[in-house]
């Protein structure tokens, strides 16, 4: 399987994996994931790879879930819908288990699905003008594969609003409340400098050291499954699939649409 | 039955509680929470309203639990502050699941039960002013149905410490722990944002991400159980309950009273 | 028991435990957690005594376990291992259980044990030139104890940060992170503070308090089981025991012996 929808690049230590849906504004689709578990799979067999960097595009990190893929499931049969949410849901697991050092790299608007990509990240590095928004509930939708993750990075109440209220983060407060650990215009050197402190730690106690922490979080099979519960319930609603096909249609939100 | 104990306003899509025992500082009584339980019953039977607002008066949102009526209630016994501390959790839980949005609107001093309004409140507003502290420890209790939902908010520490050394809490430090999201001189123009960003989203969506939160903490039948049953076993102490009647007869705390 | 790995002297309402292995800097061994829950016991027989203070050496708080005793140890029959890092998740879990006030005195380096130490104190007062650093992650090793009470202490996230990376932490950000409670430079000045606020709050009630939080978290017998299981898990690796003797004979870390 070729890639399609992400760039990958491999440098010795530093596996780089660029999302190249630019047109969709690097929208998170099944193909996309499975091209990511992929690329994983890929630096996971090379032990000389110790970071893999998620990047996006200059202005955009990712928009979130391809709506346009979303809304031409049969939300009625589900079982498409049921497949996307858990294959997302696992690929977040992944970073949070994966021997690899998961750096996101963030010059951007984040939004949604990608701000679960951000909140699952071991470390996050993000320019000045990077956004974090959760646009779910717009849509009636809530980011529930997003949550247990945006929780651990930054504690219940903050997650909570950013679901509740689709209100936008910036840069300096994304640092503030832990989303993000670094602002900088060199993610290059920081990404170095993560480089040679990860070079004296093996992999396996980076593997470990993530399998005891996520004993001591909520993030279990139980998650995963009330997750994709919630998110299937969500799309069985006809008046969200409604919402989502107008946006994709015609670009208009829900509440503009003067049904709320 | 009338409002005797808060001020009830509407107006559109705002409703407005107003504490309203300005004498006794706005403390919380039976009456107080049977009235804003009522007032919260007759928000939810209009639709049009979609933010709840809960004020105190200038200089003082709330100084706590009525501990006059607390110490006129047969301890021993104790059926009446089992119905009272159940009353006012399920209260703060009615905050986190109802599908309007509370807001607390605070300008002045929020002490002990005060703060739990203020915790268990979506979103919180204050004047630069405002001061919030945790006075139970000094009468041999602990706010325990506040520490859940205080915890939400700003994390396990910061909670811990509010209420281990009952050390007051400015404006400035609120913001910084979470406690409150915005400090401003006009709340009424942070209200009109909120409606505007809220009238984004279905009701639905509101009550069903609350919903869906909620089952990401530790806020459940069990966190109620063991809260009431702390509050009356402390209340069963006589040194306790001793020290709150002559707090609230002659105005001396425990520890000036030279018995610690 | 005679003392010999810590200073305790006693003034009034005030016990002060000064870790006293200065040529190894301050690293805790059995013998020192053993004259540390002897103090307490010590500290738990005098009513008057509210508040023991923790304090490490000018410059060294406390480097961590003595990796020394820790490699003489047989670690496949891993017993001892087992009774050391049981006795160490007690005296933590201690910290948070006692009715006296645990007050960490920090000026200069905290590191893994030493940060486990300051993360189960109920305030932690520090000077301007502390730094603190889980360095278990450069042996193979994960701060298993450390970890609960630190996740307590600054959430997640950034608990995770430290471990899965080691990088040191410095004094703003130990405050900024929750990890510490104030900078000063007068550190008894800020006792006396939290002496004369403690005097205003009874004994049983600290301790009631201190058994309250507890259940609100995730610290209980299931943790300290996991936690030194893991810790012996990891004691069992040839190639972790191999690098910790290194160290301690040629002061060598093992990224630095070119084995990674």
């Amino acid at each position: 399987m070729a890639y399609e929808t992400i760039l990958v690049n491999e440098q010795a230590k530093l596996m780089t994996i660029t999302l190249n849906r630019v047109a969709d504004g690097n929208s998170v689709n099944v193909r996309l994931l499975q091209e990511m578990n992929l690329a994983l799979d890929h630096a996971e067999s090379q032990p000389e790879v110790r970071i893999v960097v998620l990047a996006g595009s200059a202005g955009t990190f990712s928009s979130g879930m391809d709506l346009s893929e979303l809304s031409r499931s049969d939300c009625h049969a589900s079982n498409s819908i049921t497949e996307a949410a858990t294959l997302y849901f696992r690929t977040l697991q992944r970073f949070t288990s994966t021997g690899k050092l998961i750096v996101s790299n963030v010059d951007g608007r984040a939004n949604a699905a990608g701000v679960g990509l951000v909140a699952a990240s071991d470390f996050v590095i993000i320019s000045a003008r990077s956004t974090f928004s959760l646009s779910e509930a717009l849509f009636g939708l809530i980011p529930a594969n997003v949550v247990p993750f945006l929780i651990r990075r930054v504690g219940f109440q903050r997650a909570y609003l950013m679901a509740l209220t689709a209100q936008q983060v910036d840069a300096r407060r994304a640092v503030e409340i832990g989303l993000a650990d670094e602002v900088t215009s060199d993610a290059e050197a920081a990404v170095r400098r993560l480089l040679i402190r990860i070079h004296r730690i093996r992999e396996t106690t980076v593997r470990t050291t993530k399998s005891y922490f996520r004993q001591m979080c909520l993030l279990n099979e139980d998650t995963e499954r009330l997750a994709v519960a919630q998110i299937c319930e969500l799309l069985r609603d006809n008046e969200n699939v409604a919402g989502i096909r107008r946006y994709v249609a015609h670009g208009t939100f829900p509440w503009q649409a003067g049904n709320l």
